[in-house]
């Protein structure tokens, strides 16, 4: 199995960068809930590219063609699928990352894996245009959590050695995120774009962190061991390309720390229970603790760059230097802001699925 | 869901931390793979708490009892079932687990979640001793992939604001693990326990960074998006108590990097595919390429400490001051390294299971 | 994966006949729904052998032992694990039955699949005596369904070629079932009782037919194609060992039918949609109506008889005569009443945690 | 969850009757495999309607766009994906559906379960028209099993009350099924379309009984339990609509056998192990012995008739007379012989890409 998702829901992400279309079909989604196309619409054209100086130039539209599981603007309960036609299909001769894998990408190891049989234009089934169709379950799944005053929001915290402000974890404000340039503060953005815009210059590509935070949880969400939400989001988000580090709350901070100033001291506020600090990104045991979930997010830099590389020609077993031909994005890290966003709004989601079984007597 | 983990075999783990017993079902494993319990028995005692300064002196055996599963020192084909039986059993009260809940532990969330059905004693379902199953199962996998030429060895890099030596990325040497006290030097060693003494003459705890090495996999193994091997490492290792940050290859370090550096050059080595660097861990596209899998895992302090700490009576919805009585380990990090290594065996195990399906043609 | 089930609870088997012990786990139950191990007990010993004529005289008292998951006589939320510790455990030679294959049972396949590692004795984890860990999970979901209003029960509707009376579809009197042996009339009773002694004297054994029953049921419960009511209680029940034949409503007879008596009008009474018959056994596109889920499972004979049969010697591929020594029942159909029972619970039980997500907006 | 097969590979099912598209995901599917797709479409023919004299005249062409997965006549590794665009798109007034439900359709269930959110035209996600996805998938593990040298054929041997040939259970032919009415004889299919005649005329429907044979099976595929290879196709096949019976070798016929009539005897043939007779119909403990697997499926007749029929408006709660227009299958049984080949092929060839697991060291 592979490219599934999900206890509660099931999700399924097909297509390949080149293919004829790429798609998802969502399973399990109750029946009666309202999408907004036009919503979602305005959430993918976040991660689709061409919009700027820094993106790949190449024009997609990705505009999703719904062919089961929505009718008159709500979920039916039949399985949702939607379909992206891909409108640069195969042309050039992509042989050639079958012989010589570029570094960085799936090109050998899917050439290892199946055998010669992959689709291998354009990285095929791990090209990053497959979180085209994630961005659509999830667009989908942050208006529903929306609906229930969840919400949802990422940004940038560094790109290249750039750092941004990181949230507030008792208090992430999430209006306060960029629309043009996801940070923070106006600064921080100039300063990331104008490193994205070297990097460029340099032929070469460089790699960030993203922040992600969820407001409005309840506590109780989430299942004990590898049920826990963050199981739940490791499994989704490390699903994204390029995605090689993860943290919960205070994350790797937590090493040089010591007890008195880990632990969240629970407090009353307005006569609710609250933590005063919330190290723990808001998850205790794998469980929701009523404070905002935060984690962070390390992406890789691009590995297409324009500098030649070292790579072997599979077939004859020479050390070759390689040159990637066509424009690439030197810096993935603003377009999978919103990839990361969905990807938590499956999982939180699914969980929020799941939950109703918990605790019938309360 | 929660407690059970797997895609072609199946980890069950039950048992509260003062109920009758412990333990854990394992299906789908193949026959005729052999059982060393002395080997698991040396193995489960590298987690055993009270064998030295800076762990609790309870004394558990955790000597597994298999009731099924595995005949005349094979596995038959039939589901493995191994439990631990519990000595000391519930004796004091630990009502006042649901009323005061313990910063940084889950007593909180499983009240909320369980609605005051949870077995609360010593932190019922959601005590670390639950990972003694889970190094039962994960002891059965190791085994079973030392046959297949793939070792797996993790050792403490990080405690408290003391470093030691990492592996190299390249070429892990397992075996400069230390024994006593897992670390690549005898010094990080020696600087490590000073740390974890001086926190517990202070009442405190220290957290700490754990990496995790696997050797000897093939190339070709894991599955495209959220089934890859850094999903499904994820999934399981965030299901171990206390972990808060999981990192693969160079990890968050990536951020800083470029492209050029970031991107591992294919060579030929011995006739062989290999990388140059192993920046990636092992990992492109969420499939192995071959090299030797890395990752590290962020441990928070324990969070039961002497110190006083404040916490809420959610009967009388009153602030209160907590002190925990008991004696507890000040560093779990040493104690959670053969958990990691489980947890890694697990899911390799698991993933190698499932591979066989994968290129029936090459 | 082999002896788990279940999609909202997870249910996980293991065992084998002269093993250790024998068991289940249990997750995904909600915390807080109460447990009546007397009932549990009573409904246990109706599958237990050696409480009469026809039954095997192997006195086992199959009490399980819960070791987690049930607290102060309630469910804790976390996953709940019993097992019943076997007392007649291997004690003769039982590599015959690896050489020379009973007829009719698994000894065969189990070598082909097992490759000569099985666990053999008594037919290992293919035995009927794994229904007994079914029968503690079935047994549970059977007490919470009645809790809720949803009562099952089951009777023998045919033993051999003799035939007792069968439910009303639209109307099943559950408490018309005999308690001594499970039929809805005395003389059907007395009848198959005299067929069982006739099978037992000709060293012979019979087959049957049970019917079963669920009311109480929700209308809406089940979900489309793979996920509806008879695939989730034909997956469990299937799981039977000797069950081959599985109908519902009206069954096997709808061939011979015809649309306008097949179809069940829909009536309104006392201000409630029914339908005037229950030809369909409750379930219309896999959803329940409301009405009564009734289905009917035919159990063939027990493979263990007295007399002579032929086999063949695996070492020396030689067709020999094989005889089987010991006790056996001559018909396993009453034993099998429960099981089904159980089975039934289980799956209802799991259809309800999962319905809770279908419809948010009603 | 709901519309979605599978243990190693997962099969999900998608679209409405009247909705923009119906499709199929199938993921976890092997690299390398050839597909023919001439083959593919003349397997959908023989689900097609509007062929001949006794199905419905809607001429739909079902002729599958792949969307994903095939790359040059091969399977590449990536989840393959299809579509079948609706040609008869929603243009009536179906929501007379909602408020009327036709008896022995799911529009009752579907109302409740969906709270009036459903897509109720033509049945929606309920409609025998979701088969076509599924034959799209069967067709291909059809092709797969048929290059192991694995056979399935189906047949029918009854219709209303007239009997044809069943498969002899030792040596199914399958060549000798019908190709333009698939029976064994050339009578049968007379009687048998005669019957369906018959039944149009009058305004009515008739059901049957489908048999299903595989041959070339290897012994020792399937798991134990609810992984068996009954409860695999048992859950498959109940997700075909109208299926409300489906028996193993010998079936309901085993209740008035007896053991020694029942247990088929092993014997060698040509070095081989075989079985003499074959009533367990090639499964004994859930697990194929080498034999043929044989099992039959009733179906119902077609709900939709058009005799005026008696239902519920659900909007005023008054009985009324129901009459559904339109041209309608007055027998659905020669249709559904294709689709129960396919549920076969799917359920076979998952259990086959699971079957690397059982035994390694043999």
């Amino acid at each position: 199995m592979s490219s599934t998702y999900g206890e509660n829901l099931k999700l399924s992400i097909f297509g390949q960068s080149h293919g004829p279309a790429i798609g998802m079909t969502l399973d399990g989604i109750p029946a009666g809930l309202p999408v907004d196309l036009d919503q979602l619409q305005e959430f993918l054209n976040r991660r689709a590219p061409g919009q700027n100086d820094w993106s790949t130039p190449r024009k997609e539209e990705d505009r999703p063609e719904f062919l089961a599981g929505i009718l008159d603007g709500y979920t039916c309960g039949a399985p949702i699928a939607a379909v992206i036609h891909n409108k640069n299909t195969r042309s050039g001769d992509y042989n050639s990352l079958k012989d010589v894998p570029r570094p960085g990408h799936a090109d050998y190891t899917a050439e290892v894996k199946y055998g010669g049989f992959q689709d291998a234009a354009g990285g095929g089934h791990f090209s990053g245009r497959l979180t085209a169709p994630l961005c659509i379950a999830g667009g989908l799944c942050k208006q529903w959590l929306e609906e229930m005053g969840i919400r949802i929001g990422a940004h940038i915290v560094q790109i290249g050695s750039m750092d941004g402000e990181y949230f507030s974890l008792t208090n992430p404000e999430l209006d306060k995120i960029g629309m043009f340039f996801p940070t923070l503060t106006a600064e921080a953005a100039e300063t990331m774009q104008h490193t994205i815009a070297q990097a460029k210059e340099q032929l070469e590509s460089v790699g960030g962190i993203i922040e992600c935070a969820v407001t409005g949880l309840p506590a109780g969400l989430g299942e004990p061991m590898f049920g826990g939400v963050e199981s739940r989001i490791a499994q989704i988000v490390y699903g994204i390309p390029a995605v090689k580090a993860l943290e919960f709350g205070q994350g790797k901070s937590f090493a040089a720390s010591c007890g008195s100033m880990a632990n969240d001291p629970f407090i009353v506020e307005n006569g609710e229970i609250r933590t005063e600090t919330n190290n723990c990104g808001g998850i205790l045991g794998g469980i929701t603790n009523g404070m905002p979930v935060v984690f962070s997010v390390t992406v890789k830099p691009t590995p297409s760059i324009a500098k030649p590389q070292r790579s072997v020609n599979l077939k004859t077993m020479e050390e070759v230097t390689l040159e990637i031909k066509g424009r690439h994005d030197p810096c993935i890290v603003p377009r999978a802001v919103p990839v990361v966003e969905a990807a938590a709004a499956i999982a939180i989601f699914d969980l929020i699925l799941g939950n109703s079984q918990t605790n019938r007597r309360k």
